[in-house]
């Protein structure tokens, strides 16, 4: 069946239109019939995954590629809660964030609305597709998901639940669609907008994926390149504190953009390095380093010039030390992502000092960097993480995917000359 | 003398790292130097002045742009009480908009922060400079500006005064440079981003400007190519108010992007057709019109199809009947540009599905579209009027040139597995 993508664009913006004035009620009775819907269809899903699978067998993969793309009826279970869990959370549009009368009585109201439609091209991880789907719907937004061929037979099994939801809910199904075509050129027309239809691209995937939609794109895009998040250990650190947050900040999970990569430790603390090194190591973390890391365990490896801006998101991690707070704070300016940074101490003006002048997402006092996620935040389910410094920052959640817009009630005001 | 753009992009990422930091007086009293220097240097601005209006005069230019490129005394007074309005205005940096703990006892915090450094490609309007240099210092970025050729004497005379300004306050004068070259290729390389250097693109000036912009720009980009901005007429609103708010929209001033280009009268009301239009053209105006419309007023030219979507800038208008307020929205939905669009009705059910389901960044009931501006918003001077969705939407003062960050204060959180 061929499927025309401008054809898919306007059905889009048509549902985009519909969803933006459906009642929450409805949005959530879709959701949670989504979530029926995916549980109804167990044995078809697993099924369009057993064939992915096979199919994936034949090519040369990654096992753990391989194993992201699996799904389980635990996995699916997940999924299916995932899109309850959205239900539950507050409606993010229709919020009233501002309100003002004007001297000639004019009411300025600045309220929430959906962004329109969002594309979302991810890899072959299964759950993206119930996930980004459910959001964007939750939030008003119709979407237009592109997964990766790999999981294509899963991701259309999946697809078609959400849209028995919609379709349940008395929603246009159209407010979910997935691309069907597994040609390239499919996403390189969405980068371009697909006709002007589609107002943000999320990518969800590798730093190869993001690299391509961020060089390539002509529409808005929410996503981070690489987390290269650091924690600094100042001189006024708590040593206890220091060891926990370091050794949670990278290794509590390895692979998440939140994880630790760099280890910064001011050389006014150099009795700090050994007990925090050990920490690691003892841990399995490989520790490249500094000439006085190395000097001050063994089993420290030499760190080159490359490791300082490498994003491991493994057992691996950079550590030296800096010049004080300003030695860390032009080293995270340097090598940083903008992402998520930390730094422990037990001094309040330099924590403030750290907070105000690193210019990243999402910047921490005492606490790790894996915090690093909307549902840390509060936000509930996030889409991802945006390094990007306008519109959204940090975890992007509903309310993140709405935009605004000024609604002014007058009595006949005209403008004088 | 040779300027090094990438050089010069350097210097304005160093300089954003000060004025974040910098103090709301000390920003203040640099603005208020720049008015006292604009004042002193009076003799020296006309005289840069004169010279460019010199050279215009062997180019065939419009008499309203070099009307536009002319400055007097009190235009440049203007310019000086612009710089201290702006002085006065809130700073908009360091704003908690949000602030919550969360269950572990970490407390986050959304904080307003600039957004860095500002493009601003403009033509020859002499204030611009002034203006976009003020609004950037206020919000704490770092602006390099580009603008015409034809008033290239003038904008440097300006920054100049500019520059003394933040001299005197003791803030980097690179906080507001101009690209002296008059290499065309100067605002490709703006548009690119200047080495990474430059977070957001505004242009300031025509139609062709602003769309070369919006396609070369690989950085985000506050702008509005135009406003085809509409009054719908229903049939329940108030004629004398409806006479009076289609005549300010449109003749208060037909140059601004917030006027309006074109009249809806609801079908159910042709009885307003006639009085409508001998209202518009009583006043000057040239009123383009479907046949209805030329049948209630023989002066009434017929609109072409193009009419509907041409923003005239100029006393005339495109008037017709629609089919209520469906016909209205979606009329709005197909021609319009999403910038500003007003209903006149006394239903306040009907006004209500206008306020909700126009998708445009300003809608008013019962107002003049002549209100999109910032500073009837309340929000003191604007840089522009974005029609984008994202980050900025209507007008973009002080406040929409800032991004925020998250701040997490915590005593030793870590996550748990």
């Amino acid at each position: 069946m061929e499927q025309n993508l401008n054809q898919l664009g306007r059905q889009a913006r048509a549902a985009a239109k519909a969803l933006a004035q459906a009642k929450t009620e409805t949005k959530d009775a879709a959701l949670r019939a989504m979530a029926k819907a995916i549980r109804a269809a167990q044995t078809v899903i697993l099924a369009a995954n057993a064939k992915d699978l096979e199919a994936a067998k034949t090519k040369d993969l990654k096992s753990s590629f391989v194993d992201r793309l699996t799904l389980s009826p635990a996995r699916l279970e997940a999924m299916a809660r995932g899109l309850e869990d959205i239900a539950a959370l507050k409606d993010p549009v229709g919020r009233v964030s501002e309100k003002w009368t004007r001297p000639n009585g004019m009411e300025i109201s600045r309220i929430s609305v959906p962004i329109g439609v969002i594309g979302i091209i991810f890899e072959s991880r299964p759950n993206v597709t119930a996930d980004a789907g459910g959001l964007c719907l939750k939030s008003g937004n119709a979407a237009i998901l592109r997964g990766g061929t790999d999981g294509f037979n899963t991701a259309r099994a999946i697809t078609a639940c959400l849209q028995q939801g919609l379709q349940e809910a008395g929603l246009p199904i159209a407010a979910i669609q997935m691309v069907e075509t597994t040609d390239r050129a499919a996403v390189g027309e969405m980068l371009t907008g697909l006709g002007g239809t589609i107002d943000l691209i999320v990518p969800r995937g590798g730093k190869n994926l993001v690299a391509r939609v961020q060089a390539e794109a002509r529409v808005p895009v929410f996503s981070h390149l690489e987390g290269i998040c650091h924690v600094y250990v100042d001189k006024a650190a708590d040593l206890e504190m220091a060891k926990s947050i370091v050794l949670n900040a990278k290794m509590r999970r390895t692979g998440v953009c939140g994880s630790a990569e760099t280890i910064l430790i001011d050389k006014g603390a150099e009795q700090y390095l050994e007990p925090i090194i050990r920490t690691l190591i003892d841990a399995g973390c490989e520790v490249r380093g500094d000439a006085a890391a190395q000097q001050a365990d063994a089993d420290v490896k030499p760190a080159t010039a490359e490791d300082w801006s490498t994003e491991y998101l493994d057992a691996i991690v950079t550590l030296g030390l800096t010049d004080g707070l300003d030695g860390a704070i032009a080293h995270i300016a340097k090598y940083g992502s903008q992402h998520t940074e930390s730094i422990v101490t037990q001094d309040q003006a330099t924590a403030e000092r750290f907070l105000a002048e690193v210019d990243s997402a999402i910047v921490l006092h005492n606490a790790s960097t894996q915090f690093a996620d909307g549902g840390e935040f509060g936000f509930g389910a996030e889409i991802g993480i945006a390094t990007g410094k306008l519109h959204a920052r940090g975890p992007v959640g509903v309310e993140q995917l709405t935009t605004f817009k000024y609604q002014i009630r007058g009595q006949g005001q005209i403008r004088p000359a």
